[in-house]
């Protein structure tokens, strides 16, 4: 089960659908091989960037259990957020059932004051039960909602089962030393788990974060600059992680990056499709000759991934 | 099935839980004998007061089946609005087998422009199919997002199967005459039923709306009313109205009001429980003291429901 | 100086602008005599119903300089919140210089957290002066921030120039309870006057409110309310409010309820001119219609304000 | 006068503060000159960036004074958004008094609808005068408005002094498309500068932008990008800005961004101190250390200011 000493990166991983529309389970096969021999420790699916509210319930689940079936022994953390706690139960009792090793939540904005965040987890806590691990996850240029410290140490403090905090809020780099300093007063250690793109990941694992919750479509850069990172080579984590800095920064675009990390996907050979269900919409064909351009400039700088960069470029 | 003649009181149902929460199925019957016995003329559930996004997927189509197997002749509409389209399709074609006689859509906030709300209503009409009638729910009170009358022209121009507005803007009384003004310069008429607690409910009829959507917990006065002012008797109509309007004020609160309503309707006797499923929570004693109060003052003060009313203060 | 024992109605004033949008200060004589015939405590200038973003610093300084003079012995609050804290810090000097009993600050939508909040209000008394009293204005349906209660007794504790909350919350009845009874367990007594139109305001005055701050069209109402309450004549309070009622009601809408307020004390004869500055603009014909026959009504059932009310309506 | 002919980079000015928090205005005009001496082809002040909000109405004349006088025949674009019309308008004709180019205006988040927005500039026009020529700055990430290729159409139409889209949407690139294709079709040009720190600044020069308003801390950068992009010389272009980029990423951050480019400037040796005003706040001790790190990477890599990247990491 996912815990407080989760590390590493978690993948999180796109939804693939063929050109109708309809899930592609048999691609989701291929798709979590290639997550695999990237040498993720885990994989994060039906998060904002996996289109979860694009599905029905029943499709959910059926994504889940192909992923769960694949992944094997790598653990898998299911996003469950959900407008209302009955729908948010529904899955999570599904997913753990088929071996999920955790969930995640995002709230909902609108939350007021400190308190009612804090109340909010406590309130998931109930609904999915306190024996399934979850991962709080910060994202407020998604929903709008500021997760101070404060907040962040209570729900710790109230809820066991909380093991990560997937943090994206930006600017957050001072969060992350901020916990992990609140930690250091008797704050119970978490997995922090950073997402947002991944556009502080070398700094972010300085500050104290132990990995990555993101899905970049070079997933071997994440796990390379993690290792590099752990093995104090900074210099190196940088140098690689500059390397591809231009394309992340092209992928971490909201709303549109998703498109973009579909299209590379493609572009590599790793999905059969870019499609994106409604109201996402595949990029045009301005941004494909872009990163078209950006994947040349990455097989030429970095010996990473050349063979499927240049690959995606021809 | 809805259509643009649709007129007078869609009443908007509460969804009965029991005190544990679950759904009060053998309650539903009882409840939607009551508002049938008030002369609606049409039923709307799984709306924002009928706490749809609690609901997991199972539990709104066991509740919409026992509604409109109870309603009988009366027109079901059935709130789908989700935050996504799949969710949203799969729960219209379940109650539109069920015999639904339409949906009702409140889009998301968010939506970038007028012609990104235009475009999202297509996008709903692509989901649930063309086939089936629907209700532009405008709550900007809820959702943050202001729907302009042009764009209200542009859904009804581009989308047939959209027969109703849901009126709730606040302020709304011009926006009313607005749309009606349209109308008389080409654009298809459609069904104007007025929300927000029906706050402004008399004025709403003189500029035009054909009725009320709301679920104000006395429905027999929304029906008089509706009746009083379609012969024309204004003075009555506002006579009746204002008797009632400390407590539609009361209410009309954000949140807390679909609390009172709840509790009004336990202290009529036509709901067994005011449980509402989280984050919902009953009223305050001291709330509850004051609804009692302005029970007894309407009591007092209008002939409509004196019994109920009396008997609800007792 | 304003100070915790503020209590009664401190009336929000319009700021009257002639046919060409000037500042009308002759006008402004008579406004402020009006109010002070009807019995108010105080006087509220440059709130957000008093257009002050829409006045350049020079013409506020004016405006509160012929107010706090015409004003005599009557108490005059001061709104300066600004989107900085110079501008803030300018407009408090100047008029406390003036003689202005005190200030009202409304903190931006966009603070983090609750200690967001706490330090927002601890900056605007190092940016205003400790010496300077000052009404924390809690107003969440204009700037989209909730206040915690936690928060409120933060800032009083914090700051002990906060004299006074202007409560504006919505729902907001449980919150004044909340409030007092923090009091009781050691939180230094404020003032509470209420907001909001009013639309509450006798409930709230049991809830433990002192007063209002608000700046509905027949101030003589709301003074002979808060009278009635005082003494203990609950049901006469209501009786009085309720006849109001559909008035307030209908002057509370967001955005629009100003032109009716001016519409109203301009049929009154109380100000020569309903001019709004932009983006403001007048009331329709048809809300026109409406509000003239509200003061028909309001003349036929009320013995407040006959006279004028009678004047209004012919 | 700012035309629809502008082009290159006019850079967004900071406002140099001394310790106490004073405009030090002597450091201003050392601030310009290095501006100048970058090659800038104009200035921008009162930006956002240029903390503009927290400047009382006679310090920002003061300071605008400062600039225009040092700047010479450097254009001076001077930003004029305000709460409400009248202080713009009295901010407006001090500066145009003082010899400004024009004004920019970031309309308010919460206007409504695509008809809100169109209304909102043609206001405006009205209050600063039709003859002086403004930039429409398009800046949803700060104020959380979406203005549609629509609504920029409509504007440049009937508002004739509108010469400029300052953009900062995000993401933009099709947007810069979508604008010039709208001119194809006999939309009047205007001239397009890109701001959000220049992030996308080579692809949006692709894309048909004419330069940057922007405040990055190597203003020299962005003109030799704009230059060699000019030139025709794309891979020279994105090689150079690509150097930068780790740094660009890292003083993009909203909020936090500006702290670090005032210390950029400050170990730069450009101004004196990196104070800014509340709620601003300088940036953390691990911040520091991470700019400084990226500093030294920035001069090892790049030949565009290696003496001044290096003193400022020594």
């Amino acid at each position: 089960m996912l815990s407080e000493a989760a590390k590493g990166v978690f993948i999180i991983s796109v939804t693939p659908f063929d050109e109708r529309g309809s899930l592609d389970l048999d691609g989701t096969d291929r798709l979590i091989d290639f997550y695999a021999g990237c040498g993720v420790d885990g994989i994060t699916i039906l998060g904002m960037m996996g289109e979860a509210p694009k599905l029905a319930h029943e499709e959910a689940v059926a994504f889940a259990r192909r992923v769960i079936a694949r992944a094997g022994k790598l653990p898998v953390v299911v996003g469950v957020s959900a407008p209302g706690f009955a729908p948010m139960a529904a899955l999570t009792r599904a997913v753990v059932d088929l071996g999920a090793a955790g969930v995640m939540i995002a709230p909902p904005g609108g939350l007021k004051g400190d308190a009612g965040i804090v109340g909010y987890f406590q309130n998931c806590v109930e609904a999915i039960g306190a024996d399934v691990p979850f991962a709080l996850q910060d994202f407020p240029l998604a929903n709008g909602l500021h997760i101070p410290v404060d907040v962040i140490e209570a729900v710790v403090a109230t809820c066991p089962s909380c093991v990560m905090l997937k943090h994206e809020d930006w600017p957050g780099l001072d969060k992350i030393t901020a916990v992990r300093a609140r930690e250091r007063n008797g704050m119970r250690r978490i997995s922090i788990l950073v997402g947002n793109g991944g556009l502080f990941l070398p700094f972010e694992l300085d500050r104290g974060a132990d990995g990555a919750m993101t899905g970049y479509a070079f997933p071997e850069m994440l796990v390379e600059v993690c290792r590099l990172a752990g093995a104090g080579r900074r210099s190196e984590a940088h140098d690689l992680f500059d390397a591809h800095l231009p394309l992340v920064r092209y992928e971490q675009q909201p709303g549109a990056g998703l498109a973009v990390r579909k299209y590379v996907l493609k572009q590599r050979g790793i999905i059969a499709s870019d499609m994106q269900r409604k109201p996402g919409a595949r990029i045009s064909r301005e941004t494909a000759a872009e990163v078209d351009w950006l994947l040349d400039r990455l097989g030429e700088s970095t010996a990473t991934a050349p063979a499927q960069a240049r690959r995606a470029a021809s």
